[in-house]
């Protein structure tokens, strides 16, 4: 990149870094004009903290133009699912159209509820519709699709609910990270990691995404290879549909109540 | 694993996946036996959310017997370095002595001032006397090299603040994930996720390991290969460097004032 360009984007690393102020919460009349560079990340009760986190690591690295938001009906603290209690910076209702980014993290029955909640789905059809990119990490992609932004869309999710997003006329497809115009969408959990770059070097460009990715060291060294049902052992598999084969029932039910 | 060891684990998996509640924030006196498996993580002002939310994911997936907690002086919500209000679940008068892991994640000018913070200092060095695991991500090590945890051990830290640790009798270990003895740390922000596997592999064992890599889907694949400084451009080294460099002048500041 050029010099120029380089201290730009270190101008917008360092204040992201350094300069982070807790004042996100404001609704200042003045930062309407900012709706366009506004990321929207949903919480909800029991939402997997990880799936938010990864995410919002790298957004928080795209320099001070970006307002990351962590929004929800009300500012009353949503707890994660594994028991992280966080505080929305932004209800529904201060929310702009127009966001950079409309982005929700999954779960499983706190997802299941969302999904649920036709309130919920209003919000994120919304905004999903004047959006520039939707996207969402894990289980987040059947919170999508019960708003309807997936249909005719390619997109993934955790490798043990994939399936459930053909329910709603998506393409499931098992691949980390699927970009489809402007759908983008993470695998589970640590795939937000991944996902969020590719999502940097989309808004900004690929130098600049590189900068954060060395910023968080981003150079995984797992200590096993069982990130995948291919390569972990079958027992590890086997258990772990079985511990999920009630929350996939859980889905469907859901799902037919949606539709009904 | 056997089968009953696996069906062991995943009971463990499928509580902490499911059946997580916010109850964390008892202090009930019958929860004193539990001690020994207390996880205390240190949050506080402008801690790097990641640094927490890697390990915090992997900790809860440990099973029901382990309490995960977010530890800080008072209750009052503490705001990340990326934004995000979190509520402590407990306090540092609460916390119970041979807690299983101590850990504490890093920052930047956050970190800094946690470390001049006697009363900080001296809940670490407490804690750390006593705890099974005495471990870091980040620059985490830093705060743990000022409470004197470090004195004598190998240990790690972001890799641009690594040498830092020697002001602290440390050996610095350009690797991802670093065991002394009973000290454990991680590298920068996403080498979280590498530490908790190993530590969750010590604790338990690779087969538990396994499968909450495969829970967790960690089959990284980061979209460019500029995660070290080896790999990064050297524009990119030399900016992130750069940017660094009035950070690095505080810390060494705050060491000498430590010292005297």
């Amino acid at each position: 990149m050029s010099r120029r360009r380089a201290m730009l984007a270190a101008a917008g690393l360092a204040t992201a870094i350094t300069g982070c102020k807790p004042a996100e919460q404001s609704t200042d009349k003045a930062e309407i004009r900012y709706a366009k560079n506004e990321i929207l990340m949903l919480v909800y009760p029991r939402f997997t903290t990880l799936d938010l986190i990864g995410p919002q690591h790298v957004f928080a690295l795209l320099g001070p133009e970006f307002k990351t938001r962590l929004v929800w009906k009300d500012r009353s603290v949503v707890t994660s699912d594994t028991g992280v209690p966080v505080t929305p910076t932004m209800t529904f209702d201060q929310c702009q159209d127009n966001p950079a980014i409309l982005f929700v993290p999954g779960g499983t029955d706190g997802t299941l509820e969302a999904m649920e909640d036709p309130v919920v789905r209003d919000f994120l059809a919304t905004k999903g519709a004047t959006a520039k990119y939707v996207t969402s990490v894990c289980t987040g992609s059947m919170l999508l699709g019960a708003a309807g932004l997936l249909d005719g869309y390619r997109a993934t999710c955790h490798w043990l609910a994939l399936d459930t997003l053909r329910q709603f006329g998506a393409q499931p497809i098992r691949e980390r990270v699927v970009v489809d115009r402007n759908r983008v969408t993470g695998a589970g959990v640590t795939a937000g990691i991944d996902f969020a770059l590719t999502l940097t070097s989309l808004l900004k460009d690929d130098e600049y995404a590189k900068t954060v990715q060395l910023m968080m060291e981003y150079d995984p060294q797992p200590p096993f290879d069982s990130g995948t049902p291919e390569t972990a052992s079958p027992e590890a598999v086997e258990l772990l549909q079985a511990m999920s084969d009630p929350f996939l029932r859980n889905v469907e039910d859901a799902i037919a109540r949606i539709k009904n």
